[in-house]
C-alpha cells in the first residue's frame, strides 16, 4: 500500500468535527478504496484546550492556519475557517503555492478569489476541490466539472439556500407571514440572528457565480447579480401562485442569452408538477439544461456539518487515489487562464414569464387601464385573476386584487407597464412582480 | 501539450454515432480541458460501408470487435455492442488485459461478467468506467464511486427503466390500459416490438444489481434480485393509488436489512408529494440513503443516444486527465478482490407498507373476514376504502372493491393473509398487492 495521505484540517467546527469522526470510522475502508491510508497530521483552531470529540494527542495543533498552511508536513489543507478574506485566502494561497492540494468548503472565498486560487493550483499541478461550497453534499461541482464534460451548458438554476426554502415552505403549509416562519426558522437554528445574507439572496448567489463559471467556462463574477430576496414575500404571492399552479422558491439562475450571460437571485414561480417544485424544507436541488444530455436535476441535503464532510470527504478520497506528478483537470472545468471574461446579459432584456399582483381601487375603468398598459407594451397575458381585496372580504369593497400572468416578454416592457399603472394613481398597494422559471422536467 | 489519447469504438449504432459527433463539434474544448486532444482511431461495426454521417476515411475500420480490442493501437476501447456475452465480453476482456483502458454502456455485460472485468482492470492498472449502463445520463456511477466515500449506504432505489415510467405516466395521465399504452409506447419508439425484458423489470434487474454492488462492496448478483414487472398494473390501482396519496412507479431497491440485502424490482407506490413521485415519462431518478449526508436524489434522461453519449463522453474525458502510469480508484468502489458476498434477504422477511385492492362479494360477513385475517397475522391497518365495484357503478350491488393500507408490516404476513382470505372462497378476481416505499424526501 502507498504511504499515507497527511491531512491537516484548518477550522474545527461542526464541519470539521464530522469530517475527523468519518476519517476515524471508515479510516480501513477508506484505506482500501484509495490505495492508501489518510490521517490526519496537523489541526487548527484559535483554542487547543476545547474538547471536540476528537482525540487530538498525536496531531500537530496550529492556532494560526496560515502557519500550518504555509510548513505543516501535509499533502493536502482542508479550509474550513470560511470568509472570503485572510486568514483562508492566505492560508489556501499558501498551501497551493508550495504544491499541497485544498479542499475548501467556503463558496465566499471562492466567489471573490477562485480564478486567482485556481491559476495557483494548476500551475503548481495539484487540486483545487470546493465541492461543499455549492449546495452541501449534492455533487453538482462533479457533475459539472466531469459527467457533463461532452455537453454545452445553456441554464443552470437550482434552490441553493436552505434558510430561505424552508421559510417559503412553512409559509406555503401554515398559511404564516414572512416573519413568523423566520423566527421560527431562527429558533430551530436554520437561520441566523442576522438572517439579510440567507433571506436577500447574497448566498445564493455566492453559489451562483460558481456554477456560472463552472457552466459557461467564464470567470467567476459574484458582483455582477442581479439581486431580490424573499423577503417580500407575502402569503397572498404564495396563496395566488397556488391558486395558478406555481410554487414559489428563491432560485439562482444563470442563463445563456444572445446578449451575454444572465446572472440572477430572485423569487421564482415554479410549476407545481415540476420536480424542483417538490424540494421542499431545507433541502437543495440544482437543474443543468445541457445540450447532449437533456436536464439533470440533483437534490439533497444543502448544509449542515455533516452533509458538507460528505463533500469534504469525497474531495479528499479523490486526491488520495491520485498520486504525487498526476495531471489533474482544470479547477473550474477549464483551465484558469482560458477562462472567458464574464459578459453580462442586462436584466432589462431578460425574457420569461411574469406574475403581477396589483391591489388597485374597486372603481370602473381601472381593469381597463390596466389592459391598456399591457397592450402597449406588448404583454400577451396567459391568466387574469381578479378578486375582492382584504377589505373586500369584509364587504367593503374598495379594494381589488387583481393577478396577471404573461405570456414570455421582455422585462423591459414589464418594468415599463408596472410604472405606468403605477402613476395612473389608482394602485393601493406596491406592486408585486414575480418572475416565473419553466423548467424541462 | 501530451499526446492525444486514441480510442477506438466497437458499435456504430445512434450512442456510437452521438459520441463521434461530440468529440468532432468539441474537440478543442475537450483538448483544452483535458490537456490532450481525443481522437478517434479505430472503429467496428458490421458494415464498413453504412452511412452514419461520420468520416471514417482516417479511421482504421475493423468488422470484429475483438480483433480490434486485441491489436489496434488504442489507448481506450469503448464497448458499444450491446449483449451479455461475445463478442462485448471478450472485446472487454482482451482490452483490458493488454492494459487497455474501457468504458462501456453494458448493464447486461457488466451484470454477468461485472466482478471479473473490474478484477482484470484493476490487475492491469486501467480504467473500467460504466455511467451510461445506469440511469443513462444521470451521473449516479460516479457520485457512488466518488462523492459518497465518506457514507455507507443503506438503500438505493430508482426509476431505471424508461419504458416503464412512461407507459405508468401514460395510463395516469389519460386514464388508459397498459396494453394502450404499450402500443403508443411501442410507436414512439420508446418500446421494443418484444418489450418483455422493460417490462417485467428484465432491464431494471441489471441496472439494480450494479448499483446494490456500489451501495454495500459486494458481489454483483443480478440473479438474486426479486423480479415483478408493470404488466398486471391495472387503472384501477393507478386510480386507489391517486385517491390514497399515492403514486405507481416501477422501482429497483436495494436495501440493507439485519438479514442481508434486499434486491426487488417492482411496482411500487410512492407518496405523490416526494420528488420521485414527479419523475414523469422516460425520465430516470435515483435515491440514495447515505449515513452521513442523508438523502441525495437525481433525475435526467435516462436512455437514447444522446443520453448515452454524454454519460461515455465524461467517461472517456475522466481518463483523458489521468495519465499513463496513474492509480486509478477501484472500478466498483471497493477492490474487486475485496467485495463482499452477496448476502441476500428472504423477500419474505421484507418489511414495509402495503397495499392490497381485493375485489369481493357484496354480502354480510365479507368484512368482518377481511379484518380477522389481518388482525390474525399482526397487520395493522393505515386506511380501509370500500366502493361499489365494477358492477356495482352500474346499480348492481354484487362485487365490491376493498383497498387495505398497511402499517409496516412483514411480507411473509401480507402473503399468510392473502391466501387466507383467497381460501375463504369470496374473492371474485386476482387479489393485487402493491408494495410501498417512502423516500426521505
Amino acid at each position: 500500500m502507498a504511504p499515507a495521505l497527511k491531512i491537516g484540517i484548518a477550522g474545527l467546527g461542526t464541519v470539521g468535527a464530522s469530517l475527523a469522526r468519518i476519517l476515524s470510522n471508515r479510516h480501513n475502508k477508506l484505506a482500501d478504496i484509495c490505495g492508501r491510508p489518510i490521517e490526519i497530521v496537523a489541526v487548527s483552531a484559535r483554542d487547543a484546550s476545547k474538547d471536540r470529540g476528537i482525540d487530538l494527542s498525536a496531531i500537530q495543533f496550529y492556532t494560526n492556519p496560515v502557519e500550518m498552511a504555509e510548513s505543516a508536513d501535509i499533502d493536502v489543507f482542508v479550509e474550513l475557517i470560511g470568509g472570503q478574506g485572510d486568514p483562508a485566502f492566505s492560508a489556501v494561497r499558501s498551501a497551493l503555492s508550495r504544491g499541497c492540494h485544498a479542499v475548501t468548503a467556503n463558496k465566499a472565498l471562492l466567489a471573490r478569489h477562485g480564478v486567482e486560487l485556481a491559476g495557483i493550483a494548476e500551475e503548481n499541478g495539484v487540486l483545487l476541490n470546493f465541492e461543499a461550497a455549492v449546495a452541501g453534499g449534492i455533487p453538482v461541482i462533479k457533475a459539472m466539472r466531469e459527467s457533463l464534460t461532452g455537453n454545452s451548458i445553456s441554464r443552470v438554476f437550482g434552490i441553493l439556500n436552505g434558510t430561505c426554502n424552508y421559510i417559503l415552505t412553512e409559509m406555503e403549509r401554515n398559511g404564516l407571514s414572512f416573519e413568523d416562519c423566520l423566527k421560527e426558522a431562527q429558533r430551530l437554528g436554520y437561520a441566523e440572528a442576522d438572517p439579510t445574507f440567507d433571506v436577500e439572496g447574497n448566498d445564493t448567489a455566492h453559489k451562483l457565480a460558481l456554477l456560472t463559471s463552472l457552466a459557461f467556462g467564464t470567470q467567476i463574477a459574484a458582483d455582477d447579480i442581479y439581486l431580490e430576496g424573499i423577503s417580500n414575500i407575502s402569503i397572498e404571492d404564495i396563496r395566488a401562485a397556488d391558486d395558478l399552479g406555481f410554487r414559489i422558491k428563491l432560485l439562482g439562475v444563470a442563463q445563456k442569452t444572445e446578449s451575454g450571460i444572465e446572472q440572477r437571485v430572485h423569487p421564482t414561480m415554479v410549476p407545481k408538477n415540476s420536480v424542483i417544485a417538490q424540494v421542499d424544507g431545507v433541502t437543495n436541488a440544482v437543474a443543468i439544461d445541457a445540450d447532449v444530455l437533456g436536464e439533470l436535476m440533483m437534490s439533497g441535503p444543502g448544509a449542515g456539518g455533516d452533509a458538507t464532510a460528505s463533500a469534504v470527504m469525497g474531495d479528499i478520497a479523490d486526491i488520495a487515489k491520485s498520486r504525487p506528478g498526476h495531471q489533474h483537470g482544470p479547477v473550474l472545468g477549464r483551465p484558469a487562464v482560458h477562462l472567458d471574461p464574464y459578459a453580462r446579459a442586462r436584466m432589462r432584456s431578460h425574457e420569461g414569464g411574469y406574475f403581477i399582483r396589483l391591489t388597485v381601487e374597486d372603481k370602473a375603468g381601472v381593469f381597463a387601464s390596466l389592459a391598456k398598459h399591457m397592450s402597449d407594451n406588448d404583454i400577451s397575458l396567459e391568466s387574469i385573476v381578479q378578486r375582492p381585496g382584504k377589505n373586500g372580504a369584509n364587504g367593503n369593497g374598495d379594494k381589488k386584487t387583481v393577478i396577471l400572468v404573461t405570456h414570455a416578454t421582455m422585462e423591459d416592457s414589464v418594468r415599463k407597464a408596472v410604472e405606468a399603472i403605477s402613476s395612473d394613481g389608482y394602485l393601493l398597494d406596491k406592486p408585486q412582480v414575480i418572475r416565473i422559471e419553466r423548467p424541462d422536467s
